[in-house]
Formats: C-alpha cells, sequence, structure tokens
C-alpha cells in the first residue's frame, strides 16, 4: 500500500522506489510521528470532524503501534515508503476502517515537517546538556589547574605566559555561545505546521492554537505554505553543529599539539588513545583527531543542505527529503562527540614543570617595552628598543635574561637595574588583572562567573 | 613604517607583501578604527596612563586624519600593512611623538576585533532596515493582489488554488526570520574585545566596562583569548547573509517561472530586465537570476570562512586575516540584493486573468475527497474513489468538471449531483479558513500580524 | 584484540570506542583487503621474508576468510575496530600464529590506502559504465524525437526554436566530461601505496613493481609519506560526483519544468512518478527532485572532505577517517541516481504537438533581424529594427507574424513582403546547420559522432 | 547605448544597473574579447558574409580599441555594461556604422564563454610554470638536506625517523598530481564555443574548425546549447586550485610548527616574517598562515560555484555571471601563493642538529619489533612485546636505549645484546630502502625522478 495510488496504472520501478524510500532514515521518527497523529486525532474530535469513540478508536490504535515500535515487533512492508506510510498502514490493520480517516484534512507536508521539529526539539534539549557537561569538565579543570602556567601562543608562535586555566576557560565561553546559539533556534523551531495541510490549510475547523499547545509548540505556524517548505531549522541546527564543530577542533587541535614529546604539556590517558598496527610505540590521540575530522564532514552537511534549500522555487518539493539525513548525521556525530571531549579533557594528566620549562625569556619582551612605558617612553619606542635587545640577544646567543645591564643600556638609557625583576613570569601574568585577563585572580572571577552561567 | 621592526633585520619580500598587505580591504574600516582609538586613549587616561593632555592631543590628532579620511585627502604609503598601521602612522606625523603612546597595552588583535564588531553592529542595522522594506512592499502586493487566485505548487505540479497574497506573505515570514536571526547574532556580537591585548590582558588598569558603553558595547569579553581568537560573528554573520540569501533566491525561482511566457502570472518592469545582444525580442529576468547565482557564491563564502576557521588553533593566527574579505563581501552583496528585490516586486504587473485561468480543474480533487469525507466516507477511501476520477478523466480526454455523475457514481456510490459545487476554485480557497490558511479572511488577518511584526 | 595493546595499561572508553570504530563503514572493504594481505604475503614469500608455506597458509586462510564474509557466517568481535583488524583476528584464529606474520613491514596506513584505492579502481568502472547506459538512453532519444521541434530557452525564457533532440544531445556531451574526468581520476589513482607501511616505506625488500603489477595498479608510489597521507583521489572521485550530479540536476529541473501542465512537453511514466498522501490528482516527478536533491548532498561531501584534508599537516592523522563516508554515500547515490536518471528518460512520452505549439512567434525575432543583414543593414541596426517591431507588437496586441507590412516599414524601409518567409519555426531551425547548431542535418551529424564515442 | 535598448521603453534602475553590470570584474578579458573578435570578422568574411574590407576595417578598429586598453586611454562609459559592450562601443566609434556588423551571426553568450576561455588557457600555462618553481625549489631544499634527519609523525606524534629530504619530495609528488590535473583540465577546456551563438548555432555559414585553429583551440564544441552554458572549466578549476590549497595548507601546518620554539627544525627568513604591533620579540610565520588562510577561501570559492551551477536548468541563465568573480580571485590567489610558498622554502634555515636532536629513541621502536622478526618471531607477538618494552621504560623512567638486557629479556627471550645496534636513527633510515622509502639510496632515486617528471 502506498497512501496514493488511486490515480496510477502502474506502480514504482524497482530502483525508483529505493531512491524514493526513505524509510531507513526518517524511522527513528516514529514517536513523534505518533504523537503528532494522537494530537491530530483529538483536534479532528475538537473541530466536529470525528467523533470521540472515532478518535479513542485511532489514539489506542497508534498507542498500539508506538508499542510494537517501541518492542521491535513491529513489521515494516515493501510498500511502506516511509514512516508515516508505516504507520498509518498498521494503525488501519489494527483499527480497521476508521484508520483511513486519520489522515482526513492533513497532508505528509505539515506532519513530517512537525515530527522532524518536534524531533529537533527534543535532540536540542540533550544536545544542551551534553555540552553544559562539557562546559562543567572546563571549569573543573580550570579550577585543579590554577597553578599552571605555561606559553601563550598567537600565530602558534609564543607569545606571552598565562595560566592553563584561562586557556581552559577561553573554551567555556565559546561553548556558552554555542549554547545560545541552539536555544535560539529551538525558539524559532518551536512553531507548529500542522493544520498546514499539502500548502494551502487544512479544510477543516482546526484549532491550531490548541494544538499547539498540546504538542508542546511556542505558536503555529502564520502562513501554510511557508510552513511545508521551510527547513530554516534545519539548517541552522547544521549550522549550531558546524559552528560547535569548529570550536571542539581547535581545542582539539591544540591539545594534540600539547600532547606531543615537543610540547609535553599534557598526557592522554590510556582510555582515550590508540595505537599502531604496527609501530609498538605509538599513542596517539585519535579521539581529538576524529574530533577535528568530523568537524570538516559538519561543515559539508551544512553546506549539502543550503545548496539543496538554494536549489529550490517557494513550496515544497521532494528535494527537502535530504535534510533529515544531514541534520540526523550532525546529531547523532555531536552526541558522541561532546562526552567523548569532555572524557578526553577530565582524564588528562597535566605536567606542571613542563608547562613551566617551555617558556621562553622573550615572551616577556612585552613586560619589559612596559617597563619602560613606565619611565615615560612612548610605547612605540620601547617597544622598537625592546625589539632590538631581542635581536641582540639572538646574535649574542644570549636570552632577555642574559643580557648585561650595559648591552641593555647600549639600545636605550632608560634601563636601569630593575629591568630585570620585570622578567618573570608569574608576576607577567598577575599584572594582567584587567576584567577578562590571564591574572590569577581575574581568572577566579572568571570561573564564578561562568559557574553563575552554567548554574 | 611598519609597527614591529624593530628585531628584524631585513624587510618583507615584495610579493610576501602583496599577500600580507590587508589596506585594500580593512581601509573601510577606518571609521571605526579611530573611533576605537579615540576611546582607548580616553581610557588609558582614566586609568592614570597618559594625562588629559596626551590623551587629549590624540583625540584631536585622531580626528584629524577621520577628516583627511572622509575628504580623500589622505594619503596611503607603501608600507601602511592595514588601516591600523596607517592611521597610527599619520597620527604620530600630525601630533608627534605622542602618537607612541596611543598603542599601549593594546594589540591589533583586540583592535581588529573591536573595529570589526562595530562595523558589523552598525552594518547589521543598515541591513535590517533593507529587509524590512522589502517585507513592507511584500505586505503592500499582499494587499493590492488579495483578489488574484492562481494554482499554487508543490513538486512544481499545480497542487491547490491559493490566493496570490497568501503566496507573497509566505516570503515575508521567512525574511522575518531572517531578521529574528539578524538580531541575535548582532547580540551576541556586541561584546567589547579591546582591554584582551594580544591574548593576555592588558597590563593597565583600564575600566573595560566603561570603555565598553562608552563604545557601544553591552559588556565586555570574558576571557582575554577567547575575545582576541573568536570569530563566531562573522560566521553567523556570513550564515545569515546565506539563508537569507536563499530565501531571495528561491522567491527569485518562483518568479522567474512566473514571468515566463508559459505561465504569464506577472511582467517583469523594463525597469529590472535586461536584453539580448543577439534576440532583439529579449526580455530578460537578470535582477531575478542573479539573486539567485549571489545565494550560491554567499554559501560559498560562509563555507570558505568556517573552513578557515576549522583549521585552526585557539588564539589567533594570521589565517584569520581572510574574515573581512568574506564580510564585507557578503554584506555588499546584501545591501545591494535587497532593493533590486523590493524594486522587482513593486514594480512588476501581475496577470488577474492568467493567473485564474492558469487554474486546472484537477487541483480541485482534493475539495472533491472532503465532499466524500463530509458524507462519512472515510478520508483514504475518498482519496483513492478521487485518484480513480482523476485517471478516469484522464482516459477520457475529460477534466473533473466535465466527468458525468454517471461516471462518479461508476466509481464511488456517494457522489450525488451537488459534487459540481465543490468544483470552484474560490470556494476551494475560501474553506482554508484556518489560521495560517489561503481563505481570504485568514489571508486579511495574516497581513495583520505582519504589520504589528514590522511596525 | 586490537593490533596495538602491547604498551596500554587501559582499554579504549566505550563511547570513545563508538566514535573510534570504523567497522559499521569499512567493512564493505573485506573484499580489496583480502585480495591486498595475499597479494602482500605473496610478496613477502618472494622477498625471502615468509617461507612459501607460511605465505601458503596465509593466502589459504584468507581464501576462507573471504568465502565466510561472503556467504555471512563471518563473526565480528566487538573488538573488531576496522575491517582490517577483523580479517587478521580472524586468519589468525583460522590458520594460528603464522597469522601473526602476515602484517610484518605493512601498516594499516599503506593498507587502507591500498584497499580504499582498488574498490575506487572497481567502482569507477562500474559507474562509467552507468554513466555511458545513460547517454546510449539520450542519444536513443534523439533518434526518436528528431523530429520534435520546441521553443529553446536561454533565461528560461523562449530564445530560439530548436530540435528536442540537440537538447538530449546537449547533456550527452555533458556526461561524456565526466566519463573523460572519471577516467583521469582512475589513471591517477592507479598508483600502488603498499609498501610504503606507515609512513617511511617498508624495512623488507619488496619489489613493489612486482606486487603493483599483481594488484593491478599502474605503479607503485614514489614517496612513502605522501603514498600514506594523499587522498587526492578521494577528493577527485567526490569533484567528479558533484560535478556530475549538477548535471543530473540541470537536466532534471528543466524535465520538471517540461512535465508540469504549463509547459506540458513531456509526461512521465507512472513507474517514475509518485503521488500525494492528501491530493488526489498529484503525480509528482519525484526522481527527478531527488536527483536535484541529491546533487546538493555531493557538493556536500565534497565541501566536508577538503575541509578536513585542508585541516591536517603532512603524513598520515586519524581524521582521514573520514573519507571513506563521503566516498562510499558518493559511490552509492551515483549507481542509484544514473540508471534512475536513465529509467525517467526512457520512458517519458514527448507531446510533439504542445512542442510544437509552445513556440511563440517572438522567437523568430533574430530571424528577422538575419533578414535584414541579408539586405546590408549592420546587424546592430537589424537588432535595433526588430527591437522596435517587438515593442510595437505588444503594444497593439500582436505578433511578429501579425504585425502589417506598413507596420513594417515604419520601422525600417528595407522590410518587404518577403519578411514573413523568414518567421518560421522549421526553417529557423534548418538554417542552423553549422557544426554544433540544431539544424536537424547538423544535430544528426552530432549522434553520429556521440556514437563513435560512446561505442 | 547597450546593445539590446530596441524593445525596451525604460532603462535599467540604478540599483539594478549595478547588480547587473559586471564590467569591474570583467574588463581584464579585453585582450581575449579583442582577439576573439578579430578572428570572428575574419571567420565572417571567410563565410562570404562581410566585405574583406570590412573584415579589414573591423580588424584594425579592434586594434586601435587595444592599443588604447593597452595604453589606458581607454574611456569607460556608465552604460558599458560589460567588456563585451564597451568593446563594440568604442569600435563602432572609430569605424563608424561597419562597427555594426561585427555582432553578426554572434551572441554575447558564445563570446564570453569564447573569452573566458582564452584566459584560462593562458592563465593555467602561468599556474602551471610557478608550480614547476616551487617543485624546483622542493627538489633544490631534497638535494640540499639530504644530510638532515628528523622525526617522522603520524597523528602528530613522533612515528619513525626519516629524511628531511624525503619530507620536502613528498610535497613534490602532490604538487605533480596538480600539474597532472591542470593539464587535464585545459585539454577539456580547449573546445570552442564561438559559432554557438545565442544558444541554437550560428545561422551564418561559418567554419568553425578553421576557427577553432585559429584561436588556439583544439576543436570546436560539439553541440551549442551545451556550449553556450557548460561551466565545468570554471569549476573544474576551482577544484584544481582547492586542492592545490589544500597541499599548500598542509605542508605550511607543517613548517608553521616546524619554526616553533618546541620544534626548532627551520629558522624563516626576515623576508618572509613579520611582527607583532604589541610584543617586540615576535617572528611570526604570516606566509604560511595566510597560505593555510587562503586555502579555506579557495574552497568557499569552488563551493560556491558548484551551488550556483547546480541551481540552473540547462541552457543560458544569467547566475553565471558569477563564474568569472570567483575563478579571477582563485587564479590571482595562486599567482601570489606559489611564488610566496616558493620564497619561504628557498630561503629557510633548516637546524641540522635540533632536527637530530629532536628524536625521541622510541621512534626505533618498529626496528626493535623488525629485529625479532628477524629472529623468527612472527610480528604480531614481537609488536607486543616491544609495546611492553616500551611500556615498561615509561614507568621506569627509561627509555628503549637505556633499558638494560635483563629488562628486555624478561619480556620476550629472543633479545640477546645486539639488540641495542638497531636502535640507531640513521640505520632505522637507511633500511627503508625499498622504492619510495625514506633510505638515502632511495630518496636520491626519488630525486632523479623528479627531475626527469619536471625537466
Amino acid at each position: 500500500m502506498t497512501l496514493w495510488s488511486g490515480r496510477f496504472r502502474a506502480g514504482l520501478d524497482s530502483l525508483a522506489s529505493i531512491l524514493n524510500n526513505s524509510l531507513p532514515v526518517d524511522k527513528r521518527l516514529y514517536p513523534e510521528d505518533i504523537r503528532g497523529s494522537q494530537a491530530w486525532a483529538q483536534a479532528l474530535a475538537a473541530a466536529g470532524v470525528l467523533t470521540a469513540d472515532e478518535a479513542g478508536s485511532l489514539v489506542d490504535g497508534l498507542q498500539a503501534v508506538f508499542e510494537e515500535m517501541e518492542s521491535g515487533s513491529f513489521e515494516f512492508h515493501d510498500n511502506d515508503e516511509d514512516i508515516h506510510t508505516a504507520v498509518e498502514r498498521r494503525l488501519t490493520e489494527l483499527v480497521g476502517p476508521v484508520g483511513g480517516k486519520l489522515h482526513t484534512g492533513r497532508s505528509r507536508n505539515d506532519q513530517v515537517a512537525t515530527d522532524f521539529r518536534l524531533w529537533l526539539l527534543s535532540t536540542s534539549k540533550k544536545l544542551d546538556a551534553a555540552i553544559a557537561n562539557l562546559q562543567k569538565a572546563l571549569i573543573h579543570r580550570a579550577e585543579i589547574d590554577l597553578e599552571v602556567i605555561l606559553p601563550g601562543y598567537t600565530h602558534f608562535q609564543q607569545a606571552q605566559p598565562i595560566l592553563l586555566s584561562h586557556w581552559w576557560m577561553s573554551h567555556f565561553w565559546a561553548l556558552q555561545r554555542d549554547r545560545d546559539r541552539l536555544q535560539d533556534l529551538t525558539r524559532r523551531a518551536a512553531v507548529l505546521p500542522l493544520g498546514s495541510a499539502a500548502l494551502a490549510g487544512t479544510t477543516f475547523p482546526i484549532d491550531r492554537f490548541a494544538l499547539s499547545k498540546d504538542l508542546g509548540f511556542n505558536l503555529p505556524s502564520q502562513n501554510s505554505l511557508d510552513a511545508t517548505s521551510d527547513r530554516d531549522f534545519a539548517a541552522e541546527f547544521l549550522f549550531w553543529a558546524s559552528l560547535t564543530g569548529v570550536h571542539l577542533s581547535r581545542m582539539a587541535e591544540a591539545l594534540i599539539l600539547y600532547s606531543t614529546i615537543e610540547y609535553g604539556f599534557v598526557t592522554m590517558a590510556d582510555e582515550y588513545s590508540t595505537g599502531s598496527s604496527l609501530m609498538p610505540q605509538k599513542k596517539n590521540p585519535d579521539m581529538l583527531e576524529l574530533t577535528r575530522g568530523k568537524a570538516g564532514t559538519l561543515i559539508g552537511l551544512l553546506t549539502g543542505l543550503l545548496t539543496t534549500l538554494k536549489g529550490l522555487p517557494s513550496a515544497y518539493d521532494k528535494d527537502l527529503q535530504e535534510d533529515k539525513t544531514a541534520v540526523f548525521e550532525a546529531a547523532d556525530t555531536m552526541e558522541v562527540l561532546l562526552p567523548v571531549v569532555e572524557g578526553v579533557i577530565s582524564t588528562l594528566t597535566v605536567n606542571t614543570d613542563r608547562c613551566r620549562q617551555a617558556i621562553h625569556p622573550a615572551v616577556l619582551a612585552t613586560d619589559l617595552a612596559d617597563y619602560l612605558v613606565a619611565r615615560g617612553v612612548p610605547f612605540r619606542s620601547a617597544h622598537e628598543a625592546v625589539g632590538k635587545a631581542v635581536r641582540l640577544a639572538e646574535e649574542t646567543g644570549k636570552n632577555l635574561t642574559t643580557l648585561t645591564l650595559n648591552e641593555y643600556q647600549s639600545i636605550h638609557p632608560d634601563f636601569t637595574e630593575d629591568l630585570f625583576n620585570s622578567l618573570n613570569p608569574e608576576s607577567s601574568v598577575n599584572r594582567r588583572s584587567v576584567y577578562g585577563g590571564t591574572a590569577k585572580q581575574a581568572v577566579e572571577k572568571q570561573i564564578e562567573e561562568a559557574k553563575q552561567v552554567l548554574h
């Protein structure tokens, strides 16, 4: 059975049927499909289109279908071209001809849009919680690594010393923006399409505001044409996943480096490392590499859907069937990635001494320039002078702490003995006590704010 | 002059200099750069780092630079590798050594992030207004085309009759979501990076909350590492532009079709049409085709930036320089596209008769099924019966209005003479009076709601 | 068992294991994996690393594994993290400790690259044949539709009359370029990585030229680092699939339009059409819409892989695991799309009369300009004159065939009575007899050339 | 003047005109446009459509236009909507009414496709030479760095020692595939569209084979519809640029790492480094970071064009105007990137001692496993045993060279004193003498092959 064979003389070609069949992808929507259909049956009854008995039979029958699905006893047929067809077919087997009344005034166009949005709303809640868990892990790291000083980098090059806690927290805020975006998109997604029928609105006097409330949406959609073809929420979800993926990838990239022999700042737990089939010594950060790689795939999913949407005229077109494959893949990816990254972070070991020892004296150059600024030298001249000191150090095989006072004074007369006091990573860190800075006190305050944001 | 030559023995290779130089792209940021620097000078004074006189000289000097820029008398030098360098260089020429104090405690990393966000905030306002203008044009069309009935399509195939006003309004709501997204992203973008210095926070006691307020931001950033390397706002802007572009493209695609000889629903104004160098009769909807094509380009800009961001470790890297080219191109595109589409819509002629005549009787099939439903036939059986009628009509060279009652009754006994009353486009439309439906009354209500949303 | 647990104290976390496990994706590579391992065992024997008996046991054992896979009796274990592990694990169960010698001097890095290339080479052959079948269908259509004249379009607007055969053939040549690209990429893919080990080359004296020949490659790779991390072939395959998808999408888009009531040029077979759950009359071109939609998805797959590759440093990284998901999905898509589009084309009905009647007289405007050119009028002036005639016709409710000679002469004195002879679609078509043109004779020649290209 | 105003009553709206005007982008095509027009004038004469005098006037007039363009004296007008219009307008000013005969039997559709292909063919030659120069620089480095041993990496983790020369050469071969692809695409692009007119072929008896030869193409296009709307060559070029960009990005990423303090393998020349406006010590690898970032942008350009192409029906549409912006930007990017990367590589200093010292003894683990294999231990067991040795070393604060023989024998009885001989980076490298391996002799052979490929 298909739902539409009346006007056709011949059935679908077998390969065409494979292309057309969306069941392997959309069968996971059965809870939403059934819940939506139950609400629809009741709405039809409330509108006087069905009797209470008819609606009751449908609701009960749908519940029976749901239980078959849950228990795994549901048998799909070859002609079940999608989950909607499968559910209606089985419903009619169970409850008889009244099953044929369920689809009154409804189209798969508004039905699938409703199912998909319901699914997105519940999935987004799970993903939001998964991000929050990862954020908690970052806060926890920030708290226990508060004494760890390491080089901060720009352009991959040592720049200024920072607290490791500050570094962990930098990722917290990026994820907070991701949660913010997720919240915005779910707000926009919480609009009910049902009642829009195929494109022009249902002909029955459905109270769409009540239906919307019943299904947990904020409001019914304002335009039936738009409602049946709008997939903004899917695109927005994929953008959310892509940008969250980018954030995870950037953190992963840095941690991959920090776990090399050359950096040695962190050691991954065995539980999140893998080996080589050939090289016995290998311990690879595969989880972080996959995190990085998946971010590329997520961007591809976004691009794919946007490209498909762009090619459409207004109103529903079958091309939209591609939406679910992409969104489901992105959601499934995030449901694994987020806790795995949380696990990686929570279980790694920080090598405090390696972090501290890695700091090259040259990263204190800005502090040395500030030293001159405090003596009234315009910053631009101070910068120039310290730049020359760095160059002199390089040329003489020294560094900023081993240049002599004479050498410093040959560059700029305002250098005096106390310049060497400024060449200390700890004080360099703690001088950056501005709001948002890396000083310990500022980071502690930052952690407090983060906890309040999360609570 | 570069801002950083102290430690270098040799200057940049000439081709490397071309690759490195961002001035052609970022020089448009001069108003934001100067405004940000003036605020910075005053913040340094408030923090006791500069004297009031020094700050005054800097503010005045920057104003003079601004005026040179505005008047076009500013002369760029070969070594002005970006707008920040150009402004500081000229400032120092104008005010002398005190110019070298402006960059105290600041880095181009927090400076450029601040400039770029300032620009984005003001540009977004302009773009929001441009969308609103387009929405007004849609509402206006919806009001004047309220009597126009035409076929509604799904799968590009005639589906059910609708009001043209309903079609116009479907695009209104998509654009409303775009505005909603734009508002969300500007809220997230309104966070001040300045004071984050290169990565670790400034060492001077700047009141970043006051500075944030002074420059029109909501709040200062919470983490200096994140603040200097975060480009979420740029990615979000490009996603916004891509999805808005998709919406314009979908409307354009439909209008291109509707303006063909085959559809003939609308006629484009000459002011928005072009001809052919070879074919004298041609009148092409180039504006709408370019709208459609630009949507592809916008998606490419988004993909490009996401790909670049994904490849970064945490903290600032030079790759980020690619952000502005993409965002500026997207913004410039939208600043032209939105009013041009508005112009197209406002000036086209609707061919009311062609619209009405195009409606094939078969699009009333759903109404005929509803007719049976009203007689107690389960919808699924009614659908089957009408499907057979459609097929019979095709096979006999008839249509749903010319099949005889006998023929109808041979398919289903519940058909009676009054079935033909249901076969009327106007009543088909008006039966869809549910909230969000295409009935005239429902569309009028929709227009009212839209006006309130817009006001 | 994993292949690498020696140095590890703890096993993988369960979620990490899910992320890490590539078996669901790569298990389809078992034929290539086993074939490659058999060749490797023999190469080790030829190099004196294994005895002939050992190699024989391995080859036979691998054959037994292959047969278990083919028959479906192979049992996968939880620790089989990929197809390579599964095969080696089962081999060792079957042949005992000698199984542990198979991986001598080899890494999964060169092994998987070899498997994947082998798979690509055989899959590409199948896809090439599928394109060729589609091309044959196009030629067949071109032959049977040789008398069908219809409007040719540019900008979606009627431009000049053409033969439908010419239109069919335009798609033939696009697909021919796709085949050309497929051939180029398979040539580049036919390079053997095996013997490169993890990154630096195997330490055993393998004759890689003989091994390459044995496995059907053209040559061994020239650099072991490059060989283990090069995925150009995967990216090139995805680009091929994307561009072929674009070609199918463009053809689909046009056919979707041509099958509307408004155009009516073709009627899809029921075997390639589907209906609506709500609207009984609907007959939708879902196969072509899915073709169009899949093209978007294919572009996304390409973007995703390029983005992932871009984020890598040189040499093998685990991110590369994403390559197979993308390539397999693209190949599976093309294996269905190509024959389905072939089916659509082969079974549709062309409505010859509708095509001919659709031609608006204005499309003969170029012929009318040519008429003036033949009388010595410079083309630019002729274009101008005919443009005015078109405008006059529009303003007077006429068309180019119903304007009077007087009216024509009021526009340009060189118009005489015989101008009306030029206003004939058939002669318009046949005047375009240049090589590559739409004249019947030229199209017949084109078909001949196409057949030779295909043979 | 536009070329098509005859049938229009009103001119273009001013903003629409901005959107429509492609002159800022396509004016660089004037050499190709003029060359193509000269050839067309002669072809018209050869076909008897123009007299020899007329053709002569046109050719001379076009030459005069060319010279104005070259000298910069050409004055563009507001109505010059593209380069074709500008050239024809100026030609007619110079030669009078005969200028109006140039466009006889031609359309901008075939004209622009011809211009663009001509440009692509000559640009590709330049880019091919630029890649070859970069390859020469790589060979040169490979020759002078032949004694440098450093750690080879997989998963960013030390894997096995390799020669730096081998690493340089790995990039050579990736670029060689890029050149191969460039050659394939130029072969496919060398097909002449001219004579296809707007879509259906020209009506004049042009010898397209002669014209093709005259303009340096291989053959005329076989189908006029396809020829005017085919942009495969543009997409292929962007794919080529994207993949070449990926290759440059991967090399850049590694070199950025190798130039950090932590790795210290190479030192960038000052000529290819930049500093910081704030941090006086900074020396940043901006050129390589921009290389990496541009690769993202290139992928975006490819995605954008594919998305636009995917949205088209067959035949020419105005959306195609987006093609040139993308292709020109990609070409311009590559014209700068390739020589800059060549400069970076040629001028950097290799720190031989740092490279050698960075090798951790654990990277010899595979050699130690091979040692056991040579004693008859199955590889899988040998791998397990050495894995345990690595773990023991880690747990006891030793490494593979400082574990005692007793400790080794406690793990596997086949270890004897001579195991320590295998623990030597130089011999590890030289044991990989297989074709394509990292042994010095193999690399020397590789370099020889590379030179032959390049010659």
